[in-house]
């Protein structure tokens, strides 16, 4: 224990409690998303911010407004009164607000505006609607042609794609791609939304193709969920492919609108084979796909011909003894067909490589223990790239150019902390909107080229001001191997006193993909932080090994025994808390949701004489329950790996259970089905242990909306009563 | 609540607790069925007792005895070691006790043995086997012809039926009724086990003629029951029609051995007609058969020609303004085949009627304010009857002896208490195995006239000697109405101290078809009482009106509201209970399952600042979730009586929940769906209430086996911990 608090880098930041004027406790309808008063506590924000061109765009709900980015002068290009009377002269219908705006050909003559159930395309000079197209709400997952107005949607298994230019809408695929039946779907994301899909459908750049994804997943077994609110309650199963067991196949189409043709690509057999990032050449010839092996541990980049179908060439391979994880498209470099921008971790890291089309790196662009986030685009004529990374601090977040020949480096945003950006039409502007621990929201228009002078768009005011708001202090301790630093934060009572001691909770996560800790407002600390502090606790977070954004092998120690490091490492962070004079060691408690679920339980289970109180929310029981695509990166198959999967499989150690432990479910959770926590209770009842348990009717994977209070109600009280 | 003191009666009676010589309390282990020493602290019984005429048959394990009914005398059948050899000659299976023994010729000469598999036919003289026919466990629901070596199941839908007779197994029906396909199913139990049916097949007197249910629920919508111990969880749904809703078709088939062919009974429409009680005439030509309306005020009896399948008259009617219940077939006077005993409520008490086989009414043989429980045989020549009855006190339940002509009654067991007989096959003598509040179990051989010594074949001893227990005492209290007399029963710690204060957990049912209160050992108080007395409870209990054996208007009170009386009944409890000294009014907790579930939810919501702990287990929460037979007959349907509905619906009163509301729910449960538990979640999230709620994996309507003592470690717990 000594070891650890003399290993612990004493940096420490605080953020002072502010003092209130009323002695007004935060509730938690006004900290959790859903309270009828959460909207008042958190950072202000402008929706609907974006380029047309270098203009920006700022809607609101009566007016329409144009930015100049060197000045900040501010023009009105329509008002909802202006749009209100032109659409009375077509059909009557009402625009409610601008937020939904969109400039599909990158001029200010246009605009498309939103009315219910239609789009309308306004001459902003004429003032006059020139055209609409329907717009139902059951079209989930529309996407746009750039520069076009075309959209496509999958429907009912089926598929859409609609041209709504001239005033005229017609379809793009006539009469669209027609349902097959249950377990075939066409045009949405596929993979379970695994290696950065989060779609189904690919505009070609000039709008003339249109790439879909086709998933058969009429061989995978059904999960049985089910539908309460029926009047007799009725089976909504999912297609739900388990660790080990038969997938889904996916195939590639090209629908050419100049022919009416459609093709699909050639590919290998695509069983047991991923197909990921689809990328559209420039010149709307070409697509590429990264293609992975079902044990993902083998990309292939390979190009095939849109309009044969054929496959071109393998562009480049990467191998990897635990898993290799593509997650973006390509990115081609602005004015030069003959080159793309690719991303790996194959150094450890998210680098960018510079390629040509014959697969020849041409070089790394950017190296270094630290990752890079995301591509935002180039200068105007091609020279230099924007992208964000986390090159200041694993916390951080900024905008960054790399200049394509000499890999020069520049970081763009100044302010430390975490921005997230918009780069205009020809890269010489960003909309810079950052957060960092002691700054709630600031949005700035910036020169890309770090001259002139900012032009200031919103400072949000304290949300918490004339509240009185527990602490948030930022530090690091080294993880279980001894080597590697490890962030927390901690969140202390507003009157706290270090002279008393006091029960902690650790709220956890764990897994991959997710970061915990990061230098936004308040370090990232949620609202039932300060709940729980306010109650006179101590809430404590580490991102242990495992997690996101420190690079591959900071998260891959975890392959193939999903969990055990990740406890190793928390358990570093009770042995800090245990150091410190002002815990109550007798009182710590766990909480965490998903990989965090799993989390809770295993620390309960594995450490039974360390948490007296654990919540344990959707958890993952056994990872032969979770789904291909996620699971069997970290842990292989459960053929492959059963040492692996029975050592990280709860149920083994229902008869642990000591403290007091509430399982939280949601009856209709897709993601982590419900069979993981009803077969831990079956376990828990036939080892005689006795865990609480809660199921939330009607929600998916987390309880959102309304509902969210009762279910942080539900939590805290465990806590209240128990710990 | 003084009245109500005045009111009580005070007949409390009060036994003893017995004082141990160690101090050794008794644990859930001991005290729950399922627990590892349950069996030890139970009253001893003799398994698999019979007549073959009027010999009294007594199995053990090793050995099969007679016993001479007049004197006792005890004379060895058979032997383990001599069956075990003679199957040795045949196929070297081995038969492990005598407990299943069957005389299917009703003479000494052979017996029926059960080995693995297999039943063999054993000649008791000769000591061999003379036969065997196959056995197998899934064989669900064996339905013998009296007299015959035959036998007809269930199987997959279909019907199978079997003679083994003269050691040869055949097919009776060749190749037996094959399945229709899901949703139909042959010689099961229909109507949902409703109307006192408990099986699907029906033997003709003579054994040459098999009537059977054919069930069509195609159109009965399926409930979504999910089975998770599948590798991934599979639906397992049931046809469950819910109230108001499309409900099943039944139709009564007879097969002919002799002719080899089946004639459907031509009955009236099928739809929402309940076929009920089927009886052979005893020349085995004719079927009886009590016909319900789907409203269930109107019953026809009905004869049909068993070879024709015509309908040939209407015996009787009954009709009632809430309902009729027909729950006992009809039973033909013996040596008279012209006239039978028929059961009914129509004078508000179950009692006899003898009618002649024109429909004509001879006479009511028994009346009175109390209850014929059951019909079990003749004397010899048919001129006296026996039956049960709770003729001294609706707690008891004795055997008497009417004649038939007279309409004259005897009792014929002396001991009050509860009787269990059984009549030998003259009538002469009966088995009686009876208990008593003070008796844990008595079993003697009388004979029926009351003449001669009894034959005493078991008197169990104490099965809590030398052990601590709580005392029981009964009482009785007026209910709502001012009137009636209700049943209680207190158990009260073995220390009790009335200058104390004590919290009252109130375990309750309160439904129709069910008393928890009556004259058996220790009045009927279950093992989970003691428990909870001995950590220091009083647990109180009180049959409410709506209850069983008190008559029809006792019962019926409750029509189209169920719940709603019998709450007001359990809140004079309450009143009573704060009326005692010694009882903490401030700590009443309340138990109960299924219907006792949905009076614990009731009372919870209905009298939130009376109860501060309640434990609701598979409760009913909307009657229209509820299955037509049962909830029909109780409450109409909800489109008929939607005030009733809505009144009775606890969805309605979620945000009244102020105390702490457990709800356990089996995922299994096929009697009351799980879907009452989950909407009254749902409810509560929405009205931001917080029960609790635990859910058992792979049960059914409440937890059985084992696995029943972890179910009341939960409840306890929770009692303990908030109560």
């Amino acid at each position: 224990m000594k070891r650890l608090t003399a290993g612990c880098m004493a940096m420490a930041l605080t953020l002072t409690g502010m003092m209130a004027q009323d002695n007004n406790k935060l509730t938690l309808e006004d900290l959790i998303p859903g309270g009828e008063t959460y909207i008042n506590h958190i950072p202000e924000n402008i929706y609907g911010l974006q380029w047309c061109g270098d203009v920006c765009i700022m809607p609101d709900t009566d007016t329409l407004f144009a930015i100049n980015p060197a000045n900040g002068e501010k023009t009105v290009l329509a008002t909802r009164d202006e749009v209100n009377r032109a659409l009375q002269e077509v059909d009557g219908s009402k625009m409610a607000a601008f937020y939904y705006s969109r400039f599909p050909n990158g001029n200010l003559e246009e605009v498309e505006l939103m009315t219910p159930g239609k789009i309308c395309t306004y001459d902003l000079k004429e003032k006059k609607i020139k055209g609409t197209a329907v717009f139902d709400p059951v079209m989930d997952g529309i996407d746009y042609a750039d520069g076009r107005q075309r959209f496509a949607y999958p429907l009912a298994g089926g598929l859409m794609a609609v041209d709504y230019s001239g005033g005229k809408e017609t379809d793009f695929i006539p009469g669209g791609i027609k349902a097959e039946g249950e377990g075939i779907v066409y045009g949405t994301a596929v993979h379970r939304n695994e290696f950065g899909i989060n779609k189904g459908t690919f505009w070609s750049p000039d709008g003339e193709r249109l790439a879909f994804y086709r998933m058969d997943e009429s061989m995978v077994t059904e999960y049985p969920l089910v539908d309460i609110d029926n009047r007799i309650a009725k089976e909504t199963p999912i297609r739900y492919p388990m660790a080990g067991m038969t997938s889904h196949k996916v195939q590639i189409g090209v629908y050419d609108g100049t022919t009416g043709k459609t093709v699909y690509l050639k590919t290998a057999d695509p069983t047991d084979r991923y197909f990921t990032n689809v990328t559209w050449s420039p010149d709307s010839k070409k697509l590429y796909v990264q293609e992975l092996n079902r044990d993902q541990n083998h990309l292939q980049l390979i190009r095939y011909d849109a309009t044969s179908g054929e496959k071109e060439c393998v562009l480049l391979e990467e191998r990897h003894p635990k898993y290799v994880e593509p997650q973006h498209p390509l990115t081609f470099v602005k004015g030069d067909d003959g080159k793309f921008i690719y991303q790996s971790q194959r150094d450890g890291f998210n680098h960018l490589y510079l390629y040509d089309t014959d697969g020849k790196l041409i070089r790394q662009l950017t190296s270094g223990d630290w990752m890079v986030n995301s591509i935002e685009g180039f200068d105007e004529d091609g020279r230099n790239l924007y992208f964000t990374a986390s090159k200041e601090s694993p916390l951080q977040t900024n905008l960054y150019q790399v200049n394509l020949r000499s890999g020069k480096m520049r970081r763009v945003t100044a302010h430390d902390g975490t921005h997230s950006v918009m780069l205009s039409g020809s890269g010489k502007y960003v909309i810079d909107n950052y957060t960092a621990h002691d700054v709630p929201r600031v949005i700035n228009i910036l020169r890309t080229d770090g001259k002139g002078k900012e032009v200031n768009l919103l400072t949000s005011k304290d949300p918490y001001q004339d509240m009185t708001v527990p602490t948030v202090e930022l530090g690091t301790i080294k993880a279980a191997d001894g080597v590697t630093n490890l962030y927390y934060t901690m969140t202390k009572p507003s009157d706290f006193d270090p002279s008393k001691t006091y029960p902690v909770i650790i709220y956890v996560y764990g897994g991959p993909h997710m970061q915990l800790i990061s230098d936004v407002w308040r370090w990232a600390s949620s609202g039932w932080y300060y709940y729980m502090a306010e109650q006179g606790y101590i809430v404590f977070t580490l991102d242990n090994r495992g997690s996101s954004n420190r690079g591959l092998e900071f998260e891959n120690c975890t392959y193939r025994h999903l969990g055990i490091e990740e406890c190793r490492d928390q358990m570093q962070g009770v042995e800090f808390l245990k150091s410190l004079p002002y815990v109550d060691a007798d009182r710590i408690g766990v909480h965490g949701w998903s990989f965090g679920g799993h989390m809770t339980t295993a620390l309960m289970l594995r450490h039974p004489d360390t948490f007296k109180v654990g919540v344990a929310g959707g958890p993952v029981i056994d990872w032969a329950l979770y789904e291909v695509m996620y699971g069997e990166r970290y842990m292989d198959t459960p053929q492959d790996n059963p040492d692996g999967y029975e050592a990280t499989n709860l149920n083994n150690l229902a008869e642990n259970l000591k403290g007091k432990l509430l399982i939280i479910h949601d009856y209709n959770d897709k993601t982590c089905v419900p069979q993981h926590t009803l077969g831990f209770i079956k376990s828990c009842v036939d080892k005689r242990t006795y865990p609480d348990l809660f199921i939330y009717p009607g929600h998916d994977h987390n309880v959102l909306g309304r509902d969210r209070v009762h279910l942080y109600k539900k939590i805290s009280n465990y806590f209240l009563q128990n710990l």
